[in-house]
Formats: structure tokens, sequence, C-alpha cells
């Protein structure tokens, strides 16, 4: 087995004590660092550079070097299973994805492919491989894939959406077809998933994004369910959930088949440790908007939460993606509070 | 005093027994009405429409007339404030406001300037006048503004924005600029929902949109503090607070002084009840996309809403604005259904 050199993140995951609350950050990889603008341009666009291994690791690895985090998300993009399953998508600057075809009757669900990883994310797994082979053991890799219904909204609204009411009102219109789509979409995922725990990925995390625009009784029929279905297939290493808004869903969220649950910056701590309960370990949460704030205000709202949280069973991160235009040395500011506060 | 032929809004607001449940919808004035696309074409513009009191008056009223709702509410916008403060926006078609100057320093705060409603807000105050003459009874007419860290938010960021990060920047970084501005806003808003009570709104709504985008430690300090001000400064007229995604405020919330709150969507009715506390009505909530479902589902999450949050102490609405392609035929079915199944 992998011997690596430092494993707070998975021993914080499984449970088991650490010297030091673990820290990274959600989007770490891309968006703020100007060594990714460089080898982004050199790339030419976002999915060139996605799909690219060589230049995807590297900008993987960046933020080990160069902020110091506990961990490594590989560069890629929830929207790669919907292309897998033969739903490709664009990147439009300033807009976001786009897909030119949509999901609009059983006949179009019907048509997709469960999504062949070896095949068809061949370039996710190789960028996954060159990342491990790098990092030679210095930190864990995470690997990670989109919420079903997250992905829904995508393929059948075809771009993002404040409210999303396209893809909603599928699910009230016509639940046979979300619910058809929702399966094939799992499917996919689960087999994506476990090629990158096959090509090194040591901790797996599903991200519901989109997960807030659900009805607390919504979200049990059309997300946890196949939630559910991605922890219980996925026994290889441990899984992370995080469903930003669903904080109606933490309760359930406590009875998934998972080790760590995500919190956003909404999200009481001290609540949501009732309600999620004490077999799972938390992450997150603070508000990426604390980063524009100076040294003093970051080291002490860094504080404030790790005081919050405590020191074990606990994975230190933001409550969302940090934000693009956030300055690198604020960033360096948050890791290196955490690591002088959250050292035992 | 005014005599209401009928008074169920008002009667609920204030905690009164109730033959039947009154149900409006927020945004029911222009979006869905085939009536109201002819007034708004005929107007020229959204802002057109907005400043033209005759007009406004008739869209208003459009949807007592033709959808059976329990009361009116002003046709206008939240961000009248801001321009009546010195900063003006324009409405792009299919982006929305956009306002060309922003607030960026102390000085830009300094040069605002406390609204004036009889001058400079002088079309809504006509457009109420109208609206009441029009009514002549038949329902009540509630006023509004925008919760005064919401309208923060569009004077900060200039324009929408699904994180407002630029305008969340400034609470981290300029605290006393923050709350100078909020000051304003909320002086402002207080003289403005006073001039609409004066010119005859029956109940007046503040709505806090961006709630949702502040931690709860952030929304104690920037946004509750103003949204008390403004309670305890209208003793006129029953307040209803609305604050989308303040799931985490709840339970201060249930001590404004202030007759309604109002859920959106994902909060639990039997939950909100808990934390908000009996001396207060609610307000809410059904996920605007059940509308896009079939009569049959329609009525059914009607009735589910309806069993959950009682009969009294209870005002029927959506959980956030109708939807803009909402089928005007759904949405009678939803007021019928509340009013068959909400009769006691």
């Amino acid at each position: 087995m992998e011997k690596l050199q430092n494993d707070l993140l998975l021993r914080a995951a499984r449970g088991e004590q650490t010297e030091r609350i673990p820290v990274w950050m959600m989007r770490q990889a891309g968006r703020i660092l100007p060594e990714y603008r460089a080898v982004r341009e050199k790339a030419g666009s976002f999915i060139q550079l996605a799909t690219n291994p060589e230049l995807a690791a590297e900008v993987t690895i960046q933020p080990v070097d160069i902020l110091g985090v506990d961990a490594a998300i590989i560069f890629s993009d929830i929207l790669v299973i919907p292309e897998a399953m033969g739903l490709p998508y664009i990147m439009e600057e300033r807009v976001g994805p786009i897909f030119p075809n949509i999901i609009q009757s059983m006949a179009d669900v019907e048509k997709l492919r469960i999504a062949d990883p070896e095949h068809d994310l061949k370039y996710v797994l190789d960028a996954i491989k060159i990342v491990k082979k790098e990092l030679s053991g210095r930190v864990p890799l995470i690997g990670f894939a989109g919420a079903p219904f997250t992905l829904l909204c995508y393929m059948i609204e075809g771009r993002g959406s404040k409210t999303f009411s396209k893809a909603k009102k599928a699910l009230y219109t016509d639940p046979v077809l979300s619910h058809a789509l929702l399966q094939k979409i799992t499917d996919s995922t689960i087999l994506y998933l476990k090629a990158q725990i096959a090509a090194g990925a040591n901790l797996v995390q599903i991200f519901d994004s989109w997960a807030g625009i659900l009805s607390p009784e919504q979200y049990r029929i059309y997300s946890l369910p196949y939630i559910t279905q991605i922890c219980d297939a996925i026994t290889e290493v441990p899984v992370t959930v995080f469903a930003k808004g669903a904080f109606f869903a933490r309760e359930e969220m406590g009875k998934l088949n998972c080790e760590v649950i995500g919190l956003d910056w909404n999200m009481d701590v001290a609540e949501s440790r009732k309600l999620i309960g004490g077999n799972k370990t938390l992450q997150g949460n603070l508000d990426p908007c604390v980063l524009y704030g100076s040294f003093d205000e970051i080291r002490n709202q860094t504080k404030i939460m790790i005081d919050a949280f405590g020191k074990q069973r606990y994975i230190a991160n933001l409550g969302h993606g940090v934000y693009p235009d956030t300055n690198p040395d604020n960033v360096r500011c948050f890791i290196d509070a955490v690591k002088e506060f959250g050292s035992r």
C-alpha cells in the first residue's frame, strides 16, 4: 500500500487522531494563482487545459508547492460526465458552461450512454496518474464528481441559472424522465469515481452544488437517493459529500455511508455537528469573502472557525470555492493560520 | 378609517381569526399576465412603466381582477431607493439592473442623499393613490421596500451577481463605510415606507432578497440591526419581513417588531414555526416550480402546504416570486386551491 508522507487529510476523514487540522481549499487548482494563469494561457482554453493530462497535472500540483495545502485535488470539471454520456459542453468566457444539446425527452435520455471512464475520460485518469507520480506521496490526491441532481440541472437547463427553473420544471412535470436520467448519471458517476480511485485518488468528493434550490421534500426524492447509491458503492477510499445550501438535509446527511460532510458558511457549526452526529468528519466552512480582508481579519476568523469545529474529525476548508480575484498572499495567510491554530 | 370588503390579509397578519386563508403571490404584478405584457409594451420599458403612475396602477390591479388574489402589491422595484438617494440604475433586457455609478469610497456614501419620497418617489406615491381609488376597498394594498443589506449589494456590486463577492468584500474590508451606507439606506427606507402608508398602503413588506449569501454572524451585524430599525419605526400598519435564504436567522426573526415572517421553500414549516414562535403570522412558501406541474400536482402540493401551516396566523404565498413563464391558468389553479382547502 502507498505510503504518504502527509496523510492528515485521510486520517481526519477516517476519524483518527491527528496532530494538526488538515487544510485545503475547494477550487484551489485554477482560479487564483498567477502560475495557473500562465499554464492556462499556454493551453489556450479551459477545456484544452482540462483535457491535457500533463498541463492538468501541473496546475493540480501548484497549490501543494505554492500554498502548502495538505491535499491536491485533480484539476477537472463536474461537467465531464455529461460529456462522456454524449452531451458535450462548451465553456464560454464570462458566461460559463453551455450545452448545445439538452435533454428534453425520454428519447434523449435513452440516447445517452453510461460513461466508459477508461475510454471517454482517459484524459482525467492519465492526469491523475501523472499527479500521483509527481507528488510521490507528499500529500493525498482528491478525486471528485458532481452529484447526479446537480448534473441533471445542467443537462436539462443547458447552462448556469439562478433558479434552474427549467430543470426543476422537469422534476414536477416528468418524474419518470427525471429518475431515468438521474439513474444513468449515477451509474456513470460510480464507474468514474472507481476509475479515479484505481488511477490513484485517495479520497473522492461529491459536489451537489445546486442542492440549495430544492425543497426538503424534493431533495429527499431527487438527490439523496442517488448520493446514497454512490456512497454505498464507493468502499475503497473515504468519501466527502458537499451539498451547498442543503441545510435542511443535514440530519439525513449524517446517515449517509460516507466519511466526511462539507458545510457551507451559512451553516452554524455547533448546530451542524448536532444534526449530523459525531460519526462524521466535518469539512469547511469559512466564507470565501473573508479572504478579501486584512491578515488580522483572516487570522481572527480562522481562529473563530477552528474554535467552533474543534481539532478532531475536522478538515479546514472554505465554505465554497475560493473566488477568482483572491490575493494568493491572503490565501497563504489562511492556510498558515490553520496550521498555527490547528495544532494540538 | 377605511373599510375594506376583504381584509383577510390584514386580519391574518394581526393574528386575528379568519374564515379563510388569504392568498397572494410575490411578483404577481408583472411577469406572468398577457394583460401585463400589453401595458408594458405600451409603456416602452420597465422603468417607463414603473415611473408612470397610471400604468403602474393598472398592472397593480390586474391580478386582483384576473387571478382573484386577496391583496394587491404596488408595481415597483426595490431599486427606486438607491435611485432616489442619487444612484440611478438602468434595466437591461436579459441582464437585469445595472448601476452606471457605484459606491466605492466614503466620499461616495457622503454624496448620497436621504431619499425625499414626496419629491424623488412621487410617482410611486401617486400610483398608490390611484390604486387605492380604483380598488375602492376591494382588497388591501401592499407596499414594499428592499432591506438595507440587499440594496447595499446592488449599490456596491453595481449589478446582479451569484455571489455578490464585491459587495461582501466591502463588509470585511470596510465595515465603517458599510455601516454608514446601511444607515443612510435605512433612514431613506423608513421615510419611503411611511410615505407609502400615508398614500394608502395597508401593509408593507421588506424584501431581503440576498440574505442567503451572508454567514449567520454577518447577518447579525449587517442586516438584522437595520431591519430591526425599520420594524421599530413602522407602527402604522402590519409589517412583513421576507429574508430569502436566512434560515439561520429564524429565531431572531421571531423577535422582530413585525407581524409577519415570509418563508422560502427551503424552510421546513414545522421547524420554522418552532424557531419563529407563535406570535408571528407566517407567509409562504410553495416552490414556484410547482406551478409548472399539472393541476392535480398543484392542488396536491397546495394541500400539503396548508396542512403543514394550518389555517390561522397564515398567509398563503409562493416561497419566492412567481417565475415569468408560468401559465396564468396554473396560477389560478393555485389561488383557487388555497381558497378551497383554506376555508374553515
